[in-house]
């Protein structure tokens, strides 16, 4: 009998990551969605095997449940069928923030197992018209397992990371995930708004080159979701922004004072530590270079 | 007889403009390097139709002189050279900085028309083996002719632009560039480089999304070059630091003071912000959104 993975919210990441999954040794991809046109939608694009809106029908039959939606659904779902998910089965998520979810995911009674997961891939686009296979391609796919999750489980992660084409696998705390996560992921988001503050940016239409798009891409984000991630994580998010606004006032007084020395050394620091910390690779290519 | 372009400079930039200004019209590409390695590598690549070491030979019988270097070089090759370009000829460059260049140009004789450019197109990859004639599709050219420039030069300038790719000629003046600049491709590398500072840099490999990767790509940058393009326009990239400043700051107000009625405000206002500048079209599309 085949097993099952219920995917529970196909958005950009929930559609993307069951398309990604079909397939997957002997699991059927069994998508729980809210509205009837996204179910529709599903079914037509093959995005899963089978698609309900009813999530109480399929989470007793799941090996597996995967919750794709914003932590306070997540956080919501956990506490609504605690009592319904499979004994021995695992539950796992995509969130951008693993604390608040692993302290939450402590409803579960004992005997359903929990691993938080983060695959560290997206757009700025929201939901599943906008979802594609190849989302994880190249990235990251962080873990943070429990004290308790079984080591089947856990390998069970380690073949889903490499069969959706994540590079590896990042086994981690929840603590520590939201630490490292608000400097590589939310510092990003909060400097790309920022960009798009300034009172000049229509006047600059015209003019932006490789970089202004790259910087500010992800700022034309989902409101509500990262309303979630970024007030969950504020205080590890505040200690990192202060750490950016030194080292920008650091460039801005050299420049200020014309000190240029300074300027042509902290250049030399600065793009040292880029290439030292990676540079295109997988997951990194660009069709700029793909041209070639 | 065939007409003449004689392309500065064959790196990243140069190389690429070179390639992709094969064919053009009736002209013949004429790459002047300093190093016969890199004209070797030119010729076997077929980056131009013919490359020299001796500029001097080859800038009298020019009809367009594109200075695709730094811009102390530009410089410095225009007042060396500038009794050999031939009357009526153009005299040209490809600078991230406009100011400074067409002062310079103004040691050019009458009869040398010089109109300063500004392809906004580049990688984080200086060289000729990082060159490739795609790099200019879809990037604004950007152009600041002279009061005195002719009809005839700017209408080429139009049609080099065309050729190889770009989406749109923008002509403007030098001041009103660099202003403009200092925000939409300075600020993105303060940006990246100041990201790059922070301590916890290398602490957080394996937790590197697209986002982190876009928005610091361009820290790994040239430095003898972008020295030279920060520190002619200090006082415009000042300005715009300082701005941006604000603007992170206050963003980090309000999560430090978990006010989050005010960062929801905040988001939808940025958000909106971007969403209205621009999204993803011709020059914005990645290698991810091709996969679907």
């Amino acid at each position: 009998m085949k097993k099952t993975i219920v995917v529970i919210g196909l958005g950009l990441i929930g559609g993307s990551l069951a398309a990604a999954l079909k397939g997957f040794e002997d699991y059927e991809i069994v998508g729980v969605v809210r509205r009837q046109e996204t179910a529709d939608y599903a079914l037509e694009h093959g995005i899963c095997d089978r698609v309900t809106l009813d999530a109480g029908e399929v989470i007793p039959q799941a090996d597996v449940t995967y919750l794709c939606t914003a932590p306070a659904t997540v956080i919501a779902y956990l506490r609504e069928y605690k009592d319904a998910f499979q004994p021995g089965s695992l539950v796992t998520d995509v969130c951008g923030i693993k604390t608040a979810i692993m302290e939450a995911a402590s409803v579960l009674p004992e005997g359903v197992d929990f691993i938080g997961c983060h695959p560290m891939a997206g757009t700025e686009f929201s939901k599943i018209e906008n979802s594609f296979p190849e989302l994880f391609r190249g990235s990251h796919f962080i873990i943070t397992p429990r004290e308790t999750s079984t080591q089947a489980h856990i390998d069970l992660m380690g073949r889903i990371a490499d069969y959706i084409g994540c590079s590896d696998l990042v086994s981690t705390t929840p603590e520590r995930h939201d630490e490292i996560i608000a400097y590589t992921s939310q510092l990003m988001h909060i400097i790309a708004l920022s960009v798009c503050d300034d009172a000049e940016l229509f006047q600059c239409k015209g003019f932006e080159g490789g970089s202004f798009r790259d910087c500010t891409r992800v700022a034309a984000l989902d409101v509500p979701l990262w309303n979630q991630l970024l007030t969950l994580n504020a205080d590890a998010l505040t200690r990192v922004v202060v750490r950016l606004e030194e080292n920008i006032h650091a460039y801005r007084v050299a420049l200020e004072h014309h000190d240029y020395e300074r300027v042509t050394a902290k250049l030399q620091y600065s793009s040292d530590r880029k290439r030292r910390m990676n540079l295109p690779g997988p997951g990194q290519v660009r069709l700029e270079y793909d041209f070639k």
